[in-house]
Parts: structure tokens; sequence; C-alpha cells
């Protein structure tokens, strides 16, 4: 039996940088931590803030935490095509020339020249776990779900590991449906 | 090399019978064709209605026609999520015991109290096709995708075969996001 490990869906969110999150929350606005996530330090906050794309608006989604250098949002291509933005598929923080929006808070708002991107699906591996799995940081994978309705193997999948990480699977509401995840849901690499 | 075929997204859609047709679009209305689809006879027509849930609406869903003998709405999960329906996996026809929701057209509304499915993804062949490929009528077989940024392998795909149809792998917006597919995407089955 190969080592598995827990499959999370992330849905959309965002995170901000300090200057964005003051002009959207108000001079001195910290955040409000809600839910710790898998991810050790990440949490979701009470905040929530529209995003706001030529078409159409996304209400109500989730700014995490901590606070970020460059604020980043990471939506599903079906919300992009939505909102009618051309997001492209990238790893966290690799931003550059991704998607354009408008984000809107309580107390202002701001327009990101680029920031909006569909993350592309990743495992968090500590570095005990990449060595049980048999892989690298960086590494692209392909990672097998035996789900009931929709079974399958997603490829392009990146490892990404660190002491700070918790082992566990992130991928966005498009690729849960596609698989017909739910909260039991376990990958394996194949 | 094996036989491969297109794939084609399905975008959210219904079906109507013709006791629905003229309640929503009036007494006498017929089907306006606007679009022909790949299946020989099947067609997009002008006509749009709305789609309502629990907690929301999608609207100007595209009717398909011809008419059916009972309704049928196919949404994607991320659309039944995103209106509060819990619809089921569910091959075309198959609609028992599968979720309601409210229609509304210009000239009335129905509720149907079942018709409202997630699509399985299935493969339309004709006897030929199938015979190429090595396989029969409910087989259940896995397509392999080489997208770009988002290669994998789609299991539980229903083989449909058929004189009626024309060679297409029909997958719904999440699959075809999860895959990143695009016009001139191609599966094979492995």
């Amino acid at each position: 039996m190969a080592a598995n490990f827990i499959v999370e869906t992330s849905a959309r969110h965002l995170h901000l940088c300090k200057e964005h999150l003051e002009i959207l929350f108000g001079a001195g606005a910290e955040l409000t931590p809600k839910k710790d996530l898998s991810q050790p330090g990440q949490f979701a906050c009470a905040e929530r803030v529209e995003v706001k794309g030529p078409k159409k608006s996304l209400p109500g989604v989730t700014v995490l935490g901590p606070l970020r250098p460059v604020t980043q949002v990471e939506i599903s291509a079906t919300d992009a095509r939505a909102i009618g933005l051309n997001a492209p598929i990238r790893e966290s923080g690799d931003i550059k020339g991704s998607a354009k929006c408008v984000i809107v808070g309580p107390c202002g708002e701001v327009e990101i020249e680029e920031g909006v991107i569909v993350a592309k699906r990743h495992i968090h591996l500590t570095p005990e776990d990449a060595k049980e799995l048999g892989v690298n940081d960086k590494d692209i994978v392909s990672v097998k779900f035996d789900t009931a309705d929709r079974s399958g193997v997603l490829g392009d999948v990146v490892c990404r590991v660190s002491p700070t990480f918790a082992r566990a699977m992130h991928i966005d509401t498009d690729e849960s449906n596609a698989i017909a995840a739910n909260a039991q849901t376990m990958g394996v690499i194949v």
C-alpha cells in the first residue's frame, strides 16, 4: 500500500498585503482569525471582500491570513470565466503577468494589476513526508483518487516540501468536483 | 497510437418536455434552433430560462432541442452548490430521486420535483467507433488527456453506443477546468 495523504479543497480566497488590508478595512485594521487551516500558522479570517472582474463580481471572498508581502487572489477557472478574467494556472507566489481585478472592502477598493491566479494543484509535505513518498521539492507527480462516482488521476501536481508544512494535497473546487472529492478523500502518488 | 476522440465541454443546459415549454414560453410555443451540436439532430436553442435553487439562481440557462418526454436540467457540481442543490451524478435519463428546482421562463414558471443532475461523463460512439475502440455500450472506462497544464486520467466514463451518435466525449465545465481542456483537446481510452 503506497503512502497516501488527505486531499483538501481550497475554495476561492485571497491573501492581502498590509497596505491593501488598510485600504479595504481602514487604517490600522488587523486580520481577525476565524478558523485555523491545515497548514501551520495559516488561518481563515472573518474579513471578506468582493472580487470584481470585467463581467461580474464574486461576493464574500474569504481573506486568509497571515498578511503577505504581495496580494494574491486564488479562484477556480469556473470563477475566472464567470467574472470575465483569463487567470493563468500558477503556483502560489508566481503572479507576474497574471490577471488583474478590483478588490472591494467595506472601507475602500484596490485595483491590482496582477495577482489573480488559478492555483496549480500541489502537495504540501514535510521533509520526512517527502522522503517517505520518494519525492523532492518541485517534483511534478500524478495522484490517484478512488472516489465513488468520479475516480481518476490528476497529473501536473507540484510537490512542495518544507518543515513548516503539514502533509496535505490542495486542489481547487473545479478539480474537487471533477473527482467528486469529499472530506475523506485520500490521494496516492502513482 | 490508440484511437482517440474529441473532448467537448457541456455547459449547463436543460431539456424540456412540451408541456413545460408551453408553460415557460406560452401556449403553442416552439423551440428556436440556434446552433447545431455535435450529436446529430441535437441543437442549442435561442430560448433561455432561469434555474432557481433554494439559495440562488442560474440566469440564462440554454435550452437544448429537440423536446424530450421529460424535462431534465444538467448543471455542474459547482453550479449545484452555488444554488443550494444536492444534485446527483447520473447518466442522462436516469433522474429518479434527483434534485428539484424551479424553472422560470418569460411566460411562467415550473417546479420540477426531480430532474436536476450532474451529468456522468460519457463517450458517444457509433457501433463502428465502439468496435475500433474495443468497447461496448455501457462499458465504464478511463480516459487520458495530455493537456498542457493539467494532464490527467478521468475514470468512471460511460461508453454510449448508438448508430445515431457522433464520436465525442462529453464532460462538464468542472471536469473541463480540472484538465484545462480546450477546443482541441483529445482523449484516449487507457
